[in-house]
């Protein structure tokens, strides 16, 4: 019989995070525990700067009940890190650390969760071995609410943050239509995604039918044209009695200025106190004069996890399964993705690409899922999307709030002396 | 046996919108269609206007269906408005078109579901019979989800909303956790509330323990002091490490001016884009450099059926229901209320309430439920919050999406000739 080498494996969590970031966390670790080749599995406090620092979580001093509780748990419990690694030519002292760190604690696995950006990290990491003679294997584990991913249907994150927009546009639709008649006619939901316009489509899956709300949605992949959408609001108002738009957070002019830098000052001239939704509202009063009202959603939308899709849970936790049974097995330099199969009715399976086609690169969204006029989605979006907001997936409830995971987070005592400044 | 006067009801809804109000009108609509004493139901479409207009609903032509779904439906889905009656003195027109509309469409019963304001209208209506000659029974039906109706101990509308800022408080702030050491230290979320700390307040049961966020929340009730306000702010995050503030809209200075009308201008010069989330948010970043995100409900916080107190949809389905109740049984010019017997467990029965002693007043935060330095609530305030947001009442769901109700609402055949000019 082979023996088995058991090594020690590190995971962290990566930029922004999500409602179900801390689901693929738990895919991870409950699958790492039933792992023979896996010993004992630290998380990063804060990411790669965990790791960095020696700062280094316990996991297996949560309880077994603690780790399935991540699965309905929104946000980093491990705590999240917007820190990008550069490449080993320049910054070598960075990638010496690492592995003196790694080595230290017997790391062999690296499971890093995150997006683009968090993918370039993996893919340098994963170079330890060949660059640096540290072997290491490493397997990215995909999240993003931006949904930007290349080489995945995709995006753990995304689903979640698609069904809290549709949701609440439809809700707030409802709210405008009783209003319109003697006050607000013009309501603005700002939504997130700043290179990409995957939330603010899923806005579109609000409306059943044609001329539903949302009316109008302004994509970042679409030139901001003033007039031509002043234009559409009034007719909308005039049609419907009142309009509902989404704007996403990236919105802007042809020449590739945001809508929301368009120089808003305070009464202390002051510039960015920003808002891409205020600016639209009050560009439609000055135009027409409509009572408006506007809303902007940040970092509600992508926490929501009261209100996550069941398929982003499920598919989120699959991930990091998935990463785990690909490190095992000693596949390095992936990230597991997600494979559609069909899309009535919805079904998926995990495949993997090489992080190499995955770091840094932006999936945008294509012209096809753009309806011609610019305003709103075409019947394929709605096709792609529609399955990845599908199913409820409840928190449990106590004293009328959602009883979230909270990790003890017991730090592993440090092998090295002297602190490594980030 | 004595013969049974029969005759027609009519019912609206009026001021802003919420979560339940249709669970109002449920509870309404279901028990007038099994009262001898009311022949047809007719609703006003977009409130007291289609009294005036004659605009009017059957809903007699709503399936059993449609009118149980109301239960689960946000917003107004017969339409609402913001129309407050003048005095009879002041503008008899009004009140003589109003009889002449009830007298074509023989109306006996007036119900009206709404705020402070609409509890004046409810009440002038239901002085018809005096003061013009029409005998008619009025009765309101409690809604805002401001909470400010005195009176009753608690509003329909509120408990829901109460539920939304508290989940979303607390899944915010678990997000700003996961970022700060690295990104966002601060995090501001405006809600609702121009004169009454109640929302904001709601936002406190977010936090298990001390120090837990929101770290901040800045009432109506208590004179904005900056200094104060940003010391606590750095304290916050040199405790924390980040630091969650919860504003209420209309959180003011000592001398009553709002926060969010301190001369904010865009480019262009004008005022009012608004927003005291980004105001606040900016007054820490220019004192303390703080990278901040910041959030604004709006609107998604009064519609969000999907994440509704399930007490509160009792109570709206109750207060609808004994509303019809009391008018058959002659009670004139009262509001059905809501009357706390015990709060652990909670306990609760409907009573009812003269209109005059409703109409046109407020119920403000009281001073014992404001924390001694004005930043957070008290245990007593926690005691009295906690029941109304107990429970949950999902909405079903098609597609990923709940599924709402939508009347047809077929218009009752005029009556009479000419239009009335509002």
């Amino acid at each position: 019989m082979k023996k088995i080498v058991r090594r020690n494996a590190f995971y962290a969590q990566s930029g922004g995070v999500s409602a179900v970031i801390n689901a693929s966390a738990c895919g991870v670790i409950e699958t790492a525990m039933r792992c023979r080749q896996i010993g004992k599995l630290y998380a990063g406090r804060h990411g790669i700067i965990g790791a960095l620092t020696e700062d280094l979580i316990d996991v297996g001093r949560e309880s077994a009940a603690t780790i399935r509780a991540l699965k309905h748990t929104p946000a980093g419990a491990f705590g999240s890190a917007r820190f990008k690694l550069k490449s080993i030519e320049q910054n070598r002292t960075e990638y010496e650390r690492l592995i003196e760190v790694f080595r230290a604690h017997d790391i062999g696995y690296f499971f890093y969760n995150g997006g683009n950006d968090s993918m370039d990290t993996a893919l340098k990491v994963s170079q330890l071995g060949a660059a640096l003679g540290y072997p290491i294997t490493c397997v990215g584990v995909p999240k993003t609410v931006d949904n930007d991913l290349p080489a995945t249907d995709c995006c753990p994150g995304f689903g979640s943050v698609a069904k809290y927009v549709a949701v609440s546009t439809r809700e707030a639709a409802l709210d405008v239509a009783s209003m319109a008649r003697t006050s607000t006619r013009v309501f603005v939901f700002e939504v997130m995604g700043r290179h990409a316009g995957w939330i603010a489509a899923a806005a579109g899956l609000a409306g059943r039918g044609a001329g539903e709300p949302p009316h109008i949605i302004l994509f970042p992949e679409i030139a901001f044209e003033q007039q031509k959408f002043l234009d559409r609001v009034r007719q909308c108002v005039g049609d419907c009695g009142y309009c509902v738009i989404v704007v996403s957070e990236g919105a802007a002019y042809a020449d590739g200025r945001f809508l929301a830098d368009a120089g808003t000052t305070d009464a202390f001239g002051h510039t960015q106190l920003g808002g891409v939704a205020p600016l639209v509202a009050n560009m439609v009063r000055q135009a027409h004069g409509y009572k408006y009202h506007w809303a902007v959603a940040d970092y509600l939308q992508r926490s929501a996890r009261h209100i996550a899709s069941r398929v982003d849970v499920e598919q989120a936790y699959a991930v990091g399964k998935a990463a785990v049974e690909l490190a095992v097995r000693g596949v390095n330099a992936v990230m597991p993705a997600i494979v559609r199969k069909a899309s009535k009715p919805y079904r998926w399976v995990i495949g993997q690409v090489p992080l190499a086609q995955v770091a840094n690169k932006e999936k945008k969204l294509p012209p096809g899922y753009i309806r011609a006029d610019g305003f709103g989605i075409t019947e394929a979006c709605r096709r792609y999307l529609e399955p990845l907001i599908a199913g409820e997936a409840y928190p449990p409830y106590k004293n009328g709030l959602p009883d979230y995971a909270r990790i003890k987070g017991v730090a592993v005592r440090r092998k090295l002396s002297g602190e490594f400044k980030i």
